[in-house]
């Protein structure tokens, strides 16, 4: 293990989040928020110190960095930035069980939006902001963290990189640009760019400054912390449009943006998982409008709650305008079913992933076909390209730690006792990063009643769902700290 | 497509159907139930004309007979048996719609167990043991059919019998045995010697004839059909303890049994499978049993109820001395996993099947371990032998469409508009072969209320399961039809 390069990189890390805390600070400066203000400092000064202590450590680091020591340290420097980013919550005393922090954090990181808060409109305006602005960092350290790691590292990453970008059936950025660190600030500007043209879009809605902030950095990182306890449903149909249409945005495999800057709109229209998204949204919206026909009051207002549910759902974003817990069962079952697939690779977006899903469903047929017509040599295709063996291999793989977590997470969680459906899609809902579920934890509810035990798992499986699993069970594995 | 060949094996199948029935038509004439007699005469003689008309048809066939059309004849003739089996319950009115009697009978096939019927007193005692006889067809079909096929075939089905044998962990009859006649007639003995021991047991602890009759062909199948409404929770605790243990003697590998008789009995107790299902079953009665904890009057009750259950779940029959829906939802959780897992490879039991779990299990480690020692070869071990790459690719392209399977239906059955638990589970238990489940589909709940859709769906899942999924696609995919 090379302990000093990921010291050098855990130093950057937490300079980076120390960095990040300050507009939170401002923000309580100005409102004058005592506690905040304690909280944010203590939490700055401390984040400051470990960042310098790990940067006098990892100084003289070697360069050689292999595949394991990357999938280590993006963990570890995930549950560490969870750690200290939670400090602000439990100084400021507005979230004061430890354990609920580290669960708001992570899901602020994770970009989940799962919370353990009743009453959200309590905290002050600035532990507000930081909640938000962590889901941004969240989705920005999606976008970069891994690729930060690989220009780190030498080529020995290949494998991490692959594994860890959902074996991205679209444009992929990385290949489309040469250099690394060009590619990293490309995915930054169009990820602000993004963000700023939502934050216009809301403001131009008469939405107020701070309110549009906070649901433009919640909407960009797909992650679904809401500063109303009543979520997005108390702002105009304007806004809530505009959020539906943001977070389809920031579900797409930012590649697409990429090519669309290049004015390769073509290849871009061409993508058959962009295509299948677009597709599933659409068939979704329709099936749910036509199941709550005479719930609301005009078509138009039951295709907007219809489309903003979806968006929300299959980008794992989190929002919501209505309680779709209250809808009728083959609306929510459409919704659960979204909630698994999530959104595009290469997008902000958790969950399964479509290409993934895509994949698979190709891979399943080319089985039959097999058996069918075992003579003929049959290659997966995805956008016109055969699909690797290796890759494929990786994607069962894959779904097959995921439901191994998620049923080892669902029977852990049983324990509490809950029913069913809050069991089961309270852990759905964490492994996805998408935020509420049904019953218990629908958008009305939260995630306060369960245990300790529960909300530890629940936290775990937040990192592990947004980490795509591998890192995390890496980081715990007893062969990687074994000495030859 | 070589039809002949098919019609000659289809012919045999009828044939067997046919002559399966005359017992109960002999118990119907003995009760002199005039409808049921009707339904049974009915019914015999319109399958054994049917399967005169196969036999002429196939009488020219050629010998040869490929992979294809060994799973499509498997697919069809599954859907004929059951199309014809339901006959008797339909012509008697006993079932008046025949929906419901083919859900029923595919049910009986499929040895699910699942039921329409809300009260099944009021049946006549032919139609009764023609319901639990199914059961046991059922469970000989897995046992044999698959292996008949692969006899009447060359060589070219080793993949079929690969596919639907759930890639054996444990030992396999046909490949300790030379020839696969020899092969079918021992799985016979055994499947026949351990049904007549349950019978004696059953009849020892002083179990009326027909009743012990019906429950040991409904255990001895894995099936799950009871000839009481309350299912055996009003018989004795012997005759339940009995029955626990069969159940899970039927969910052995009966590769285990073969061994056992030509005294390899070490052999037996190192079988990977056999120590994990063992092992299994004794932590979830455990943790049953003190989740449990004042519910029931006395230890031993709690105890004998958890095992009860635990094996009837596990082991896919379905069985109940006890509502588990109205137990804490800790235990409700233990059974919905036990439910997917299944029994072990080799027996009459559904579900994922145990070996399969256990090896996906073993790859995910694998995965793990490459990124960490990505220089060394690593082979997936299992009972001591590696396991070979296509078997891994086999199981994890299985797990994918078995996903899909159940994603897909589920969000069908939502149609219906029943909870979320309702829905879901009715699905995971008809798709693994079980019968009850939670909520209305629960130990005292039935399948009658779903819709006509609903049912059509839910029968087709329960035939996809017990065929292993791949043959049941084999048949409804387009490739498979189109001409070269």
């Amino acid at each position: 293990m090379n302990y000093r390069m990921m010291g050098k990189f855990i130093s950057r890390i937490l300079m980076l989040e120390g960095i990040f805390m300050l507009p939170a600070l401002c923000i309580s400066l100005f409102r004058q928020e005592r506690m905040a203000i304690q909280g944010f400092a203590y939490s700055i000064a401390l984040i400051l110190v470990l960042s310098l202590l790990f940067y006098f450590y990892g100084r003289k680091a070697e360069r050689k960095f292999y595949a394991k020591e990357g999938m280590v340290c993006v963990s570890a420097s995930w549950i560490l930035l969870s750690l200290l980013g939670c400090l602000p919550f439990y100084i400021s005393k507005e979230i004061p069980r430890f354990v609920d922090a580290l669960f708001e954090t992570v899901s602020g990181f994770t970009t989940t939006g799962a919370t353990i808060l009743p009453a959200v409109e309590d905290l002050s305006r600035g532990i507000l902001y930081w909640r938000s602005f962590s889901h941004w960092i969240g989705g920005m350290g999606v976008l970069v963290l891994l690729l930060a790691i690989t220009s780190v590292g030498g080529n020995e990453n290949g494998f991490t990189m692959h594994l860890l970008r959902a074996e991205s059936a679209g444009p992929d950025v990385g290949k489309l640009v040469p250099k690394m660190k060009t590619t990293a600030s490309i995915l930054y500007w169009i990820y602000i760019g993004l963000t700023v043209l939502n934050l216009v879009f809301l403001l131009l809605g008469g939405m107020p400054l701070f309110d549009a902030v906070c649901t433009a950095l919640g909407t960009a990182g797909t992650g679904g912390f809401g500063i109303k306890n009543d979520g997005l449903a108390g702002y105009s149909p304007y806004i809530q449009n505009v959020t539906t249409i943001f977070m389809l945005l920031f579900g797409v495999n930012f590649g697409c943006f990429y090519l669309v800057l290049m004015k390769r709109v073509k290849d871009v229209l061409r993508d058959e998982e962009l295509r299948m998204y677009l597709g599933i949204c659409a068939v979704a919206t329709v099936l749910i409008v036509w199941d709550l026909r005479g719930v609301y009051g005009s078509l138009g207002e039951t295709i907007r709650h219809a489309a903003f549910q979806v968006s929300s759902i299959i980008t794992t974003t989190g929002y919501a305008t209505a309680d779709f817990n209250l809808w009728p069962n083959f609306s929510k079952a459409i919704l659960m079913t979204l909630l698994v697939l999530g959104g595009c690779a290469g997008s902000t977006a958790g969950g399964f992933k479509l290409s993934r899903a895509m994949l698979l469903a190709k891979n399943a047929r080319r089985s039959v076909r097999r058996v069918v017509r075992p003579q003929k040599v049959q290659a997966v295709r995805c956008n016109g390209r055969a699909v690797s063996e290796k890759v494929l291999e990786n994607i069962n793989a894959y779904l097959a730690v995921y439901v191994l977590v998620i049923v080892i997470s669902f029977l852990l969680i049983s324990l509490d006792g809950f029913s069913y459906a809050t069991s089961f899609t309270s852990v759905l809902t964490c492994v996805n990063n998408v935020g509420p579920g049904l019953e218990m934890v629908g958008p009305a509810g939260n995630f306060s009643q369960f245990s300790v035990f529960s909300k530890l798992i629940l936290t775990l499986d937040m990192l592990v769902g947004r980490l795509e699993i591998f890192p995390m069970l890496i980081l715990f594995s007893r062969s990687t700290w074994r000495r030859k």
